[in-house]
């Protein structure tokens, strides 16, 4: 799988993306990022991108052009035969998730669009983006750090990227339930002891043990998410005694 | 303010936050960011970070001892004088939005703690961290980006660090309605022209046709955020205009 992304910081890209499980993945050629300057694609002698915009207002708006050629420079490059998807990162988008991170990857190509300022023309991009996409409900200086957090969940998700050790956490976020407590070594560390159960080598009691502390937790912080949880006949009774529990306390 | 990361790659969260806005603020030193690599404070001779999860299962877990003494080594460092605040990120936690960064921003020392494998020792969790945050509905990699995300966003709202040009985008994302469409030179590009209301030089009926754009917007793409926003009577009845159009679409 192929990401390009657009933007004014291509160090901030490549260097970002080349640790960890990513790093791995783009040195083993799984995966490629390859990050273009826009700024390299104005036609303007001071190299401006960015004009003030019509109708007034503070800051700045990139311009139509460079980014334009930008594009038009990577699709001919990579002589792309379909038009790629291209997504724009902005607060004004759908909200990313991990469905949309498994829809992503199955892409070949994948673009990604920075804005910076107070945003970029309209214009281009109704030309040229497909997919208007926000990370979160908080305002960031550009969308770079957001092209980065989509771009190492959906390469997570292309075949060969995680080991199959690794394969397991992503997984069990999908159940619609958070996950349990974890523990490792010293059996006591501060005074404080790991759960007995995890040191019994009961695995059917364990993984009871660990459903039911995702569940608490899915409870006390994500209660949303558990409308969507598959849930046995006993682990709904165990999440109806917490609900009990909880409002008695109230 | 001070932001602290705790991390096994120091240099992905200096070198990424160095671009930009964020970037001028630590050169300016409004705002510093010091990331502090847990392996340093190991004290097995292999320098491992993790170890097997009692229980069994999928990956390595990080250890209680090297993060503790990471912590404390940065208390002593900086001579804090009470417990700051220490963030957790993970999917098992609170959602980041622009009130949480507007309130972490009122700190002075805010700590990150960078999880990788399977996760964390939930012992050394509950002895340090006083929040768990997730920044989205997606499993990334580890919590570095996940760092970066949030301390872009909690700088931005440190005063100092934007410029007056640069606050208005902020603050209108938080009146409850996405963005209007921004236009720049030229005037016509690949056929599009601009919106003629924004050549007007009216500013009452430029702000009236941007407001209105916001509210479409929001419709849109994220109508369950207009129950919070602040809509005149003339607003409110543009917005009842829409929805009976878009119920004929359908």
């Amino acid at each position: 799988m192929k990401f390009y992304v657009m933007t004014l910081f291509p160090e901030m890209i490549t260097g970002g993306l080349s640790y960890s499980i990513l790093g791995r993945a783009i040195k083993s050629g799984i995966v490629s990022v390859e990050a273009v300057n826009i700024r390299d694609f104005t036609e303007d002698k001071h190299k401006h991108v960015d004009d003030y915009p019509y109708g007034g207002g503070a800051g700045m708006v990139m311009s139509c052009e460079p980014i334009e050629r930008t594009y038009r420079h990577l699709c001919e490059k990579r002589r792309l035969r379909s038009r790629p998807r291209v997504i724009y990162l902005t607060p004004q988008g759908r909200v990313f998730d991990q469905t949309m991170a498994k829809e992503f990857a199955q892409e070949e190509d994948l673009f990604f669009l920075c804005g910076h300022y107070e945003g970029v023309d309209e214009r281009v991009l109704d030309a040229i983006v497909t997919d208007r996409v926000s990370i979160g409900d908080y305002v960031l200086s550009g969308g770079e750090l957001a092209s980065m957090v989509m771009i190492d969940a959906i390469a997570r998700m292309v075949p060969g990227v995680l080991t199959n050790e690794e394969s397991g956490s992503t997984e069990s976020f999908e159940g619609n339930l958070l996950e349990y407590p974890q523990y490792t070594r010293p059996e006591v560390w501060q005074g404080q002891r790991v759960p007995e159960v995890l040191l019994s080598g009961h695995h059917a009691k364990i993984e009871e043990w660990r459903r039911q502390q995702s569940i608490l937790r899915t409870w006390e912080t994500r209660p949303e998410l558990l409308d969507g949880a598959e849930l046995s006949k006993k682990e709904r009774k165990f999440l109806e005694e917490i609900k009990k529990n909880s409002g008695a306390e109230m």
